[in-house]
């Protein structure tokens, strides 16, 4: 519940319990509230760190300015420094997942563990084209929401939980897709992610790295998941079957498992 | 090139080469020339028929009325009487591959085989929400473009094909995702759909299936096609490694092949 | 480093470190040396129990007489009432699966977690006939070896470790499968494996469960592990790419770290 | 139902129907007869050609000789000198499938279309080690049942056919599996693969190929496959779920729609 500054704008993060440290890196339309029911479980061991990237939340909104996610790594840079962290493990989904990784290519002393669900290698044209589709649909609120929302959940989460689903969709049409600040900002992180491409670069990570793939998720598929295991050294690589590119929803007991159980197990060899 | 009339209203429908007959029935926003490179290799030993369902290519638009799949069935019945022919084998393509069900659920006699790709027992709620999506995106073709096309390809297929995908995009946006008459079709033949439902009735089948997913493909996943395999009689079931829902044209080769070797070779047992 | 008797018949077992307790139960041709490397981790923040099953390492041999998996069933039983544990998780692998899973469903209230790597519902024909094959082999320590260790592997594995398989054959056929007690305590652990079949107990089970399957492992195919999954009320289920059915040794960062990250995290819902 | 000679040595061969000619290509414990529920499928629209290879069926037995798959590579192209053939498609299976690339690799002009069941770019260490269990385990019939024949096909298939399996395993440990003849045969077969590598050789074949992967089939694991299919030019890939290594017995339907079908089905492009 506090915030820094980087280059005079405000960066908004949090911190829960204490151990080895976690940083957990948000999805592009997640802010720090929406891991609420994780705070537990990974506060329990470790000194949970949470983040609103900029336009994310309660961090700087970057009203008529583009960027790209260099951007949000100098956050997390400046995160740590203003904690005073030398190293710290990182968790990330989807956009975070991609910060995550462009952090650790570039800060590779810093990054202890690498948890990384749903993120590629690079922004390939499908993604982008995909982005610019969500873009063109904030005319309403309906048509974010059914542009979005579905292809982010796996079609048997989806069907299999109505009423899950009618909440989550009532409270976005009703309260957060009719808020232009909201989408533009959305539409500025949905951008900034464009020219994200690391392909190149995967073997300069360190870090103990494990990458965890959904079987039914369209946005990363499990092609690209797959390569970026095998481009980062000694990567370890699951597979969620059923599952889409929302684990954290749709799977979170394994969510919360496998991030603490990679972070805090150490196998040092036969 | 030639049309018949059911209830006053015009299908179009043409017939290729001799032999024993197939249908190719069209996904949603195909049409009796989207099959034109595959004439050649269909017809080579089969009478190929191909026919535009009401609301596609130059078969009846049905302005103003709304309808289910039970109409392009009955359209499909009216086509088969008309030739007069008591059997065919169907080949169906996700829409297609919706009526080709249906009609051997209802038919099961006219039924000489089937070849079913990407096509599930149901649309549940994810396609419903998947294609209201599509529909409210249709102030623009460019919003219609990147919210109804990227997500039939695979993002592996898309990538690498940026000329092919190019060349697409220009053609839809400027050709044809700009003519309104065309969009109001989609979206009845896109809610014709929504409540389609055969979950229950696959057991009555009695055609040989083949069943072909693709893993990489959102909108029909594999939970599904192997539901829809488990659920007929007897009924094969092929993935495609590597490609989405569109796999007539990621695998064009493999799409005509096998639509050729399941209905034209009779494996009669050991 | 202790025993206890069942039915004046001993039983090894070690216990190492505090915390919730979790019980780690061998392979078919495993024993309590063969975790040396995962104590640290395992231990670090739990009481890890290790045991021989009836059979294996330095528990009792049961020579010339027949028994099933109720009588290994029975042996954890009276490990942990010795040990006056009311309740515990358990991890176990391939016939240390089938153990765990059994008392699972027999003992439901003494079970905390429950995590299963590589086993099935049921002992089927198939796995039975390959265990005959086994026994069969036990005329030369090279016969043994090549029936029984290479299909243990992923071909990946096996092929690209070459010195890690040397090693591990030379020490096998020198030291263990010359060795006419051992073979025959391997035969008799097989045949106890014969009429396993929890597949119409399985809703029984209360414990949370994780499922872990490898895509590379015949013995306990991933149709077997999806089965198991889906039919514990809750449980979770994992994908190990490019894995065969020893995961604790091509895998042993992921199975140290799954293990103590289900056990020891607690989400508890949204 | 001839025979030709290539130094002096016998190969026997058959051949049935008229059209564009297909060689089908045994696996290791086939020959000629094994075929012959395939024969009207194949032979439909096609010169169906058969042949054993050396040791096997009716062709030469190399009793007390060693070789490896080049002598087989020999006799293949010695069959089509003798029949006048200058272009064939070839399908093969497993070691047949071997022969046929290699084949394919040597004698480009000569092969029209490669389909090609279970077969890896090399044999490795664990196939290798496989093999020798196989030679080991001939001192009874029960042994090398068990310890080469389930490992064959996939445990679903195994254990849902018991009938089958059981008529199988009566005929096989009564009737051949006592031969000492035909096991010493398989023996030096192979002995024979153990040096096929075509690794590095697979963008020398220039005929179209298609290749066929099972999901449960240890002896030639998916990851080769694919390995296969993205060597070779343009080659198309297909996955059989729930199919293990002999997909002809698991899935005779597909087997002979997959080889009819790409074989006589030719899609010259968009």
């Amino acid at each position: 519940m506090a915030t820094f500054e980087l280059n005079g704008k405000n960066i908004y993060y949090e911190t829960h319990g204490e151990g080895a440290p976690i940083v957990l890196l948000n999805g592009i339309m997640m802010s720090t509230p929406s891991w609420q029911m994780f705070v537990p479980p990974l506060s329990a061991n470790n000194q949970l760190i949470l983040m609103d990237f900029f336009d994310q939340g309660q961090s700087h909104k970057m009203v008529d300015e583009e960027y790209d996610q260099a951007l949000q790594v100098a956050a997390l840079k400046g995160l740590l420094d203003h904690l005073g962290l030398k190293k710290a493990s990182l968790a990330g989904v989807s956009y975070g997942g991609n910060v995550a990784l462009r952090f650790a290519v570039e800060h590779t002393e810093m990054v202890d563990k690498l948890v990384i669900f749903h993120a590629a290698p690079k922004t390939g044209a499908w993604l982008q084209d995909v982005g610019k589709g969500w873009i063109l649909s904030m005319d309403s609120p309906e048509n974010f929401y059914n542009t979005s929302i579905p292809v982010i959940y796996s079609p048997g989460f989806y069907n299999n939980n109505p009423e899950w689903v009618a909440v989550r969709k009532n409270f976005l049409t009703s309260h957060v897709f009719n808020n232009q600040d909201f989408l533009q900002a959305v539409a500025r992180l949905t951008r900034s992610a464009d020219n994200y491409d690391i392909s190149d670069k995967l073997d300069k990570i360190t870090a103990k790295a494990l990458i965890i793939a959904a079987d039914t998720d369209p946005l990363t598929p499990y092609a690209d998941q797959k390569a970026l295991a095998e481009g980062i050294n000694g990567a370890e690589l699951i597979l969620l079957p059923n599952c889409g590119h929302a684990s954290m929803y749709e799977k979170p007991t394994l969510f919360a498992s496998l991030i603490a159980g990679f972070i805090n197990t150490d196998f040092t060899g036969f």
